[in-house]
């Protein structure tokens, strides 16, 4: 069995055994292909699976509106597996996407241990300072910390009623001596990466949230919910009540594991 | 063994024993014949038991602020419980308790079924008309909701730390198959709590929950939190950081077994 968690650091070998076991899709050359200059990470494969991309593709094509989303947990210093992420970002808001980056500040003082003072000074530091350096535009891109966003803290507690404890122990590996907030923080996750369809932050539209492998429990909760709470793939209900659409994802692969890959990326003479 | 579930509709018959098997202390006259015109709920021992009264007692004999909270779930109609405890806060806003009323709207929705804005409804108009019309004062009384305070959902989140699971179970009797937001909601009252202690909200100052017995858990689970994050009892830490005071707490009998005296008191020749 594969087993897949969000906060430790297990390396991951056997990509196409996690797309098996977990249902994530293969990221196909027709994915990406027809993308205005499509970037070396989905080129290369080191996006190598999703789910649901094609919502976004068809966004891009038609040129609706669609949003991404993507977190930060600020503990230690940035890495190359950061940059990564951040690259991939900066490529799609080159081509149309709203970008939401969340600091998990609540997750970082629940599993961290840092304060939510400590979190904010290493975030604005240490990450946020070095993704505008690396390209990011921040005048079109809404970076906020989980802690201080009203509206994915309520989330976190209105969609927290279609969950139960066996299916966080069944997603997490949770035990008797998990604390509470951490408990909490997946669905604060789901919060974060929901939030930004409400009518406030943008409405109903397609949301991209990549992520490393890792983070796929996250989104495979995220995704139940929706599914729990009938939004899923829902844009008007019966009652003409406005819903949240169905999430896609892409997984890239870990620098540990497409080292060789990626450091072909950071060589400008690489043409693929 | 005595079982004390906040959720059921339990009827309680010794409270003797109640008492003896959760360390609540009991209402002894010492405690209430020094207070000014001391209410007949007071009197006639309908308020059975206390955790730490006497820091309530010190600080109206010394007119020091003290506060009080105390909460409503809007769900079905007012009754005479209800009255009961309401007519036990005004008698204590009459003599210079600030006052606290959290409306529980987020635990109406997770255990209870109603959306927020039934439970808004139904608590403006069931609960909140009658508790001024029986004589409470509003304008020197905060009533709020709990979705709306920030303040009380960040506290959650921030002492939701130091509980795990295990303790979560012990206390509440929490299975498998319970949802995520009843798991969490005690920790929203532990918000509702402490957050009158928060310097924007008064500061710290002793506070003083009255509560039917079966809401018992989620003081003591709350007095625990407090004393986990070395809290208790402290107000200028070493660091001369300010902390959060233990709580006090009264606890009355209910109607269903104190009937008899409660008619009493709603007899206005009666004298004790």
């Amino acid at each position: 069995m594969v087993e897949i968690d969000p906060w430790s650091s297990t390396t991951y070998k056997n990509y196409a055994r996690l797309r098996d076991e977990f249902g994530i899709q293969e990221f196909t050359r027709d994915l990406w292909n027809d993308l205005p200059n499509p970037h070396k990470l989905l080129r290369r494969n080191v996006v190598f699976g999703h789910r649901d991309f094609r919502r976004i593709k068809r966004a891009i094509e038609k040129k609706q509106p669609w949003a991404l989303l993507t977190g930060l947990m600020p503990s230690g210093r940035m890495h190359l597996g950061h940059k990564m992420v951040i690259e991939e970002v900066i490529y799609y808001q080159s081509i149309g996407a709203e970008i939401f980056i969340a600091v998990a500040d609540i997750e970082a003082f629940a599993t961290r241990g840092y304060t939510l003072k400590e979190a904010e000074k290493l975030a604005k530091e240490e990450y946020i300072a070095n993704y505008i350096s690396l390209g990011l535009k921040p005048d079109s891109c809404q970076i906020y910390f989980q802690s201080k966003r009203e509206e994915v803290k309520d989330l976190a507690c209105l969609l927290g009623k279609k969950v139960n404890w066996s299916q966080m122990v069944a997603t997490y590996g949770f035990s008797s001596s998990t604390n509470m907030i951490h408990i909490f923080s997946p669905l604060i996750q789901t919060g974060d990466i929901l939030h930004v369809q409400l009518e406030k932050y943008g409405g109903v539209r397609p949301t991209l949230v990549p992520v490393g492998v890792d983070q796929d429990p996250h989104l495979r909760l995220c995704r139940d919910i929706v599914q729990a709470h009938r939004l899923f793939n829902v844009i008007l209900t019966r009652e003409r009540r406005i819903g949240i659409m169905g999430l896609s994802i892409t997984c890239h692969s870990f620098l540990s594991t497409s080292y060789f890959t990626f450091t072909k990326c950071l060589c400008p003479s690489s043409s693929f």
